[in-house]
């Protein structure tokens, strides 16, 4: 880490910090300019405050000298990671195919979603048990009952299944969950990071509305603390002004989050753009940007269909956006 | 609620619609119009998904008549809430002075702070114990020794108690804080929410990085379902493109929040802009916007003083600033 | 358009309101319900200010039943625009690939630039002479002889060229420029906008770090009013948070704009990331997403590439990226 | 200047560097460390593209020792500046309450309006002739003729105007405008700030919709270059997610800028907020964090008044405003 000093700064006051870095166990190196004194600090730096450093009336500016994330980053882990989720692979190569409905809502419902998105190449089954809603008089989800249903929906075509934990307390029903999902709004509640990296299972860690791709990937940072490397992450859009799209996919988030990581990067259009329309281009436009795998929703209810232009694709235009992220990717691979 | 239909709906569809609104048990008024129709839907509009019928094919728009919030908001609870924090109150024209460190550090740290805020005039003694960090490899806070030292420092000086309270099995070491924070990050931690809720403490209620006010009202709604309705809002920064400032603190929050809510609305300029030379002129700032109460960063460290630049305020800064708060308030009512 | 009008309006209000819209030469067609009077407004609405009705006391909401966009919209021409661009076409079908540097330095450079990437395989052919520099101490491009260089490119290469355009008096200089660029700084120079629609050279119009896509269109309308209906959108990234790329490429912009427009749209990685690494990856996801053309950054300077990792790409880099755009467009084209 | 490069630089790559940085009349004096280089760059470090080399491969930062504004900054000119408007002072002590309508619309209105805002204690009478409007359908103001009766304005009541310049050509109508305006949109239309920077007027530069304040500060630089000193910056609020308000007025603008520059800053809380409850809230607000002045919109249609809920004050309500911003300022000066 290299500290800038400003030009006004005393010896005192140098030596004052100097002396405070020391205390932390670091050790200091000045390099006095003719127009700023420029320290090098040399030791375990993440102890270090840098926004506390940086806010120093004396210090000009503060530089890591190399990334914080140490077990996802790629400097001590060169090599993509490759997720086992059930029977099917992610990253390195490995596609990701995630399908279904956004809540689950009877067993009719998912065991037929779940039957049509594997007939169209689907290998991972999402759907929503506990769902996260802004409003605590909206629907909250069918809870253990719909967890029932996706291993039943499992049971019936093989799929591997995916669903979102929100509260510690669940952990235990979600001990047969192939992978462990947590939301975009969860993305910084530090102890659920920590349960779920104790849980062992695979986790999908969803990039939070406002969070830069460097929290995201400290997020990865607590569950892989506590000995779970299984972490696969997806880009689902940010807020922004613009308001013709629900947020906004930041599909640079791929190249940027595989430069600097091992692990896998997905992405949801579906939630990104919140249109049904607009789910085929952008998972295409994920393809070409890189992506380990896409994540849509797909409903088959045909008498929602006739009205319903939201955010779910159905089966059959699922099964098209499939052959062409197939077709894409054959090309790009060539 | 009105729904405004696109020009091309058919009746097939239009009769598709207005069925399965009836079926989720509201009344559909239809006014068909030269240019569109639109309906109107009377009931508890609660359970409809304002995003799903909006994003429907033929729907145009979709406008709420009513707020969304119900315990929180101010059709059904005109007056102002005042909140009983320990010895004080907060809110309805009585107005907060939170003050203290960051993290609580040692005894003769939180102690000395106490006393020093006290005599300059703090209400209320905040400080850290479980700390929400981006990096697992920072930090973490004292824990339960934190919130006993905190304990202390109201013994010691009679001032109410703040902490952070970030995971659900902690709820019982809060049982004795006098006002329970959820921060910024645990905003749309819903669970966490319902926890709270249930514990029965005036609850500090932050607003998220990139949340709208409409959904801090909304999380305020899940504490006070549960029957808690002791909650204050705090405003302390969204973030947006600007670096100069850590984030930008959104003072128009105040007035708008205070005229949905009944809930009283403080403001913490110390995290919102990073910089202890901000504090002031934005802390007058939240105060003349009509804000009651301010959240402020206080510490006592004579060596860190040095040079420390940093968003907390000395103990002399902190009484400089209270006065200063005090005439503007005189001023204000006036 | 509609007018929904909030429950306690009175008939005194009502009847104001209704007449003030009539003497617009409005029809007025009130729907009065059971919870909320609906105004349905017939005739010229573009001269309604609706942020005006819209802040009305009484005026709950205001909800246009078409788009603002009369010449660059869809609705009265479906098909999509085809631009002639010197010997090139753009939109339709036809991809454009434009490259070359930001700014033009020299004849050798130029020349040089123009034929490497003629040979690999782009379209048209880019160079600043102007440059907007958010620092007047800065560099401010090579002017008038800037663009004398561009056209002996053009002599040399047969390319058509690209420049951007920042003051009316300038006009005249760029008579002779095939493709005049409108920067992200200028596209609500309203008044550029106007003179650059009168000038009759196409137009590609970049659209501005915090404009909407409905702001876009509306510059784009400027431009068509004047009578020059050849304008090209251009997305080249929004400011948000992110910190790791300049800006964030939204590559939604493509499918949106197309859905509302039929102007042609194409996309510039190079600006928007910032970064030569990620502007192969983004180019191809907008090449997925659709895009009618793509806009990169090319220098050739053995020297600067030694230690310039920037955000422009060598002459081999380019062709490389050029032949998988063809190979990936031949493949969605399938 | 402070370059850091990155631990794997080769000896090679570092001497390319130094002689690229050489060449352009620096000189550079280089630290050599245990984890990293630290490159010193003294000479005229504004003519470096600070983007370019941030950007080359083996450079970790880059960071100005200084800050870019020469002009506008403190630096070499820490007192405060006092400008003068017409027969009014802006700065330095001296509040300047700019009011008006926003678009100059008739003889009768505009005299009325400044009548009666001169009585309520304004200082500088605003009105706009041409108006910049997102749509070339909206009304475009009154052009030559509003400044007309703007002047009308002046001889009637005394007070200095303030009206918006948006095109070059335009420039002689506004020799006799005491105050120009350059409006948001234009913040970065360099080649305007050029000519009013040569029209010797003072200005009133507004800050772009997501202009960060140091670019607002080198907008300044652009005219302040031309020989015009007298800049006065107007804060009115930048884009983001949040609905309730139009934009959000971040006023931690005020103090940030009034410790980088010595030009008066004043606040614009009418197109900020966009709803007028919001406008004295936000007036005061701007007022205790230091704002050196306020522009508020004001009209006088007692129609209009009956229903309309908009961003304008009625006189009645702009000299209440006036008289609170007059309390609080003595209450903060004491």
């Amino acid at each position: 880490m290299i500290a800038v000093l400003k030009q006004g700064a005393t010896a005192q006051q140098t030596a004052f910090l100097v002396d405070w870095l020391e205390r932390m166990g670091l050790q200091v190196h000045a390099y006095p300019g003719n127009d700023a004194t420029v320290l090098g600090l040399i030791g375990d730096v993440s102890r270090v405050d840098m926004a506390l450093l940086q806010s120093m009336e004396i210090v000009a500016s503060v530089q890591r000298l190399s990334e914080p994330f140490k077990q996802s980053g790629r400097e001590f882990h060169p090599d993509d990671s490759i997720i086992a989720v059930g029977n099917t692979l992610v990253g390195g190569g490995h596609f990701a195919m995630i399908a279904g409905p956004c809540s689950v809502e009877s067993e009719e419902q998912i065991i037929g979603v779940a039957k049509a998105v594997k007939a169209a190449g689907a290998t991972i089954l999402r759907g929503g048990a506990f769902k996260p809603r802004t409003s605590p008089y909206a629907f909250q989800g069918m809870g253990a009952e719909g967890l029932q249903l996706l291993r039943a929906a499992r049971d019936a075509t093989g799929l591997p299944i995916c669903s979102e934990l929100m509260n510690i307390h669940q952990a235990e029903l979600f001990a047969d969950v192939d992978l462990v999902q947590i939301g975009a709004r969860n993305m910084q509640n530090f102890e659920l990071l920590k349960e779920v990296g104790r849980l062992g299972k695979p986790v999908l860690l969803k990039r939070g509305l406002s969070s830069t791709l460097e929290e995201l990937l400290m997020s990865a940072e607590y569950i892989m603390r506590e000995g779970n490397e299984n972490v696969i992450l997806c880009e689902r859009g940010i807020r922004t002004f613009e308001t013709r799209t629900r947020n906004t996919l930041d599909l640079s988030a791929v190249p940027v989050l595989q430069e600097l990581s091992h692990l896998p990067v997905i992405v949801d259009p579906s939630h990104a753009t919140g249109s049904a329309k607009l789910v085929q281009p952008m998972a295409l436009a994920a393809v070409a940007a890189g992506a380990d795998g896409v994540m849509v929703e797909v409903h088959n209810d045909p008498a929602r269909a006739l009205c319903d232009g939201a955010q779910s694709l159905t089966p059959e235009q699922f099964a098209q956006l499939n052959g062409r992220v197939q077709t894409l990717r054959e090309a790009l691979n060539k």
